[in-house]
């Protein structure tokens, strides 16, 4: 019965609370829980694929006073970016590699439920794995679900895990 | 990391195919599913927990030509739902039998989305699988899914097992 691992993919994000540069509430309740009641002690068994889109105006806001005056000055953003995305992939790995289970991540650029997607299609996970972080219809008007879109549209099963209410911060809108 | 065994509820049903009762593709499909890419060979892990549930009307159709002349007429008509049941929770329990894999199997009666959601609160599994013929939005319509409305309420991470291409029967509607 064994052979190829499961492979299982897993969209993973940063933390929106400001000053925090961890990997999302969400992404971490995810990742623990597949480890816990689907990897189990079976760690030859799986092989965990991290992705971590990175939407291009997610800093928009954090970026209004900056001034840009020459192409350097993007340029440097474009790698403080990417030393983000490769530090929050890197707690990822790090954890994977401690307790002996396979892995590989990437970094893409783009609409994180459109990438998710067109990386389902070209990478073929056995399963997809998203957080959630469980929020109201009101609530999701705001701040769009990248959960649901995959759900419908992500060509492999997919599992939802919802943030546990009890570990939501203050504004459960932030993760 | 084991201890206790993940639980993974399974809601299965009958093959709507006439003159075949057994598990429906879609049923066989998660159940395949399962074992090959998250039970694996850690068959100590997981405990299997089997839901069937009939919903009242299911077989009206086939009933149009029966008479009902007596009390004891329903009363055999339920059992032969009831042998039916037993006889699909048994192709599934056997297979986990082979294999070394805990489970457990029930039946209940009434509509089945909301059925599993209820039991889903009441027997508190880690994960809930349920199979999927993959119709588009317009056969939706006519034959509802259960699978839908379980990754909306369920009170448990689900995952929706879509029945391959390759194996749809001629009606897709049919399972």
């Amino acid at each position: 019965m064994e052979g190829e691992p499961t492979r299982v993919m897993m969209g993973v994000n940063e933390s929106t609370i400001k000053g925090y540069s961890h990997a999302s509430i969400s992404s971490r309740g995810a990742f623990e829980w597949t480890l816990q009641q689907i990897v189990r002690s079976n760690t030859s068994g799986f092989k965990l694929l991290f992705l971590h889109v990175q939407a291009p105006d997610e800093n928009g806001f954090d970026d209004m006073d900056s001034v840009y005056a020459s192409p350097d000055d993007f340029k440097s953003l474009k790698q403080r970016d990417k030393a983000r995305g490769i530090h929050l992939l890197e707690c990822f790995v790090n954890r994977c590699h401690e307790i002996g289970v396979q892995c590989e991540a990437w970094i893409k650029k783009g609409d994180p439920k459109e990438v998710i997607c067109h990386e389902v299609k070209r990478v073929r996970p056995d399963l997809l794995v998203v957080g959630s972080r469980g929020l109201g219809p009101f609530q999701r008007v705001f701040v769009g679900t990248v959960n649901e879109f995959c759900v419908k549209h992500a060509e492999c099963p997919v599992i939802t895990i919802k943030r546990p209410a009890d570990e939501a911060p203050q504004d459960p809108v932030n993760d």
